[in-house]
């Protein structure tokens, strides 16, 4: 059909590779769901076609995110940003009866288990906060896994040039939670709702500091800054944000190859994980 | 001088062994500052001498710490309680100045660092929340030590029986952060201050539960229960407890009990990190 310029592939990761091929060498431009694969990764395939390739995290696409960025670049705020922590977990899993046959959870359509469905913000996030640098080492456990080896609880730490680390943990067994934070050597900037936002067009962060007050009595803690976005609602932002690259023509590298950056981080979690939760560099896997 | 009842021990934990068994001897009571020790303990010293041993855990004494067993006796509020996460940092080790001259950070003073420091708390804070159940395995890495090789950065995740876990991270340099959340299948308890309250005698937690909103484009969140807690010192209120034992001429076991609890799951969290992260089960260490 030569109406259609995009293919939005939200079929089970094991799936994804084949229709990404396909729509690719059909010079239809793709939008992603995350992760992109089981191992390895294929938005080389788009590049190879010349379409764009761009995954679907919407929360790239939300003004907040560029905000984040601003107050980081800010260094009298923060101080050096030093270590990101966050969590996404939802409890997927606690129904027995519908985890029984729940793709997430299934070796042969979603081998990656939470790692994929939502660990991938976290990393995603770690990426944003630390602009994009390569990790130097990935340790990765899971908690928890099903018969099969599907992780549906884990936690990972990525260890960044200059003593940075990035930690998060994900889980298909644990009440909803999605916070994030970035921590400077002054002051650490709070997202409660850093994947999807708590509501349809609002959303917000916090930067606070704590201090030592008198004797040690009480360690007071101040909200310095409190950034709200209005007007955005980071889905429609997406679709907005491809149908511009499309109709403007121009390709944009980015989006790829932040793509990959992700795909490769989650890798490198799985190998560490295998071998029990040693260091791994994402590089040379 | 025996108008003297209890001795307070706030020496450098090198130190304390030495002054803890010299107070016992002489048939005093003991307030020991933690951690207890470098490697071991000494609260047996005390049980010996028929005198009273207790740490200085402050918020073990914060009437919030009861209304916090309260919720999570109720399993109609949180669900199974699964997860506890907590992080206590303080920059104390980002003047480089006053850090070199620190005795928090001296091998020969303070080896544990920041683990014995403040780390202390957050596996208090888990021991509380799992009702004093012992860990079967401890997993830990240093993210930074000073040249001696006390840690001033690190993280650490207990597993707890029926797969429940346990995690921290602590350090001396990032900003301050003292917060804590305990995680069921149904929704979260949050402590914004569960070392030292942020105002002198108000306290708080609060249990929040999210959803995935209409066509997953909101995660609701709603805060379920906010508990405040006023009229409560806590620094008093350790005072008092241990006025109280002493007075009464019944010595409590609880206390040395959970001391050395602690004390062992910090021992195996160094056992650990010197492991480059292995699981170490505390009670065979």
């Amino acid at each position: 059909d030569p109406e259609v310029q995009v293919v939005y592939v939200p079929l089970p990761t094991s799936m994804k590779r084949e229709w990404v091929l396909k729509a690719a060498a059909a010079k239809k431009h793709v939008l992603c769901e995350k992760p992109l694969a089981a191992t390895g990764s294929h938005d080389e395939a788009c590049a190879a076609a010349g379409v764009q390739f761009m995954d679907n995290t919407m929360f790239m696409h939300h003004d907040r995110t560029v905000g984040m960025q601003e107050v980081l670049a800010d260094t009298a705020l923060l101080g050096e940003a030093r270590h990101v922590n966050s969590t996404f977990t939802i409890p997927f899993g606690n129904d027995p009866e519908w985890a029984g046959s729940n793709i997430r959870m299934k070796g042969d359509s979603e081998p990656l288990g939470c790692f994929g469905d939502l660990g991938w913000y976290n990393i995603r996030l770690t990426e944003v906060a630390f602009n994009y640098a390569d990790p130097e080492a990935v340790s990765c456990q899971f908690l928890q896994e099903t018969d099969e080896g599907v992780p549906v609880y884990g936690i990972a730490t990525m260890k960044y040039p200059g003593g940075r680390i990035g930690r998060f943990e994900c889980s298909f067994v644990h009440a909803l939670r999605q916070w994030g934070e970035i921590v400077g050597t002054e002051a650490s900037m709070d997202f409660r709702d850093f994947v999807v936002t708590n509501e349809k067009s609002q959303a917000s962060f916090t930067v606070s500091k704590s201090t030592i007050g008198d004797r040690a009595i009480t360690f007071p803690r101040e909200v310095v800054l409190e950034k709200k976005f209005g007007d955005c609602v980071q889905h429609t932002r997406t679709i907005e944000k491809m149908s511009e690259i499309v109709v403007s023509g121009k390709l944009d590298e980015f989006w790829p190859k932040v793509s990959l950056q992700t795909q490769t981080i989650l890798g490198a979690c799985f190998t560490s994980a295998r071998q029990g939760g040693a260091w791994v560099n994402p590089a040379t896997e």
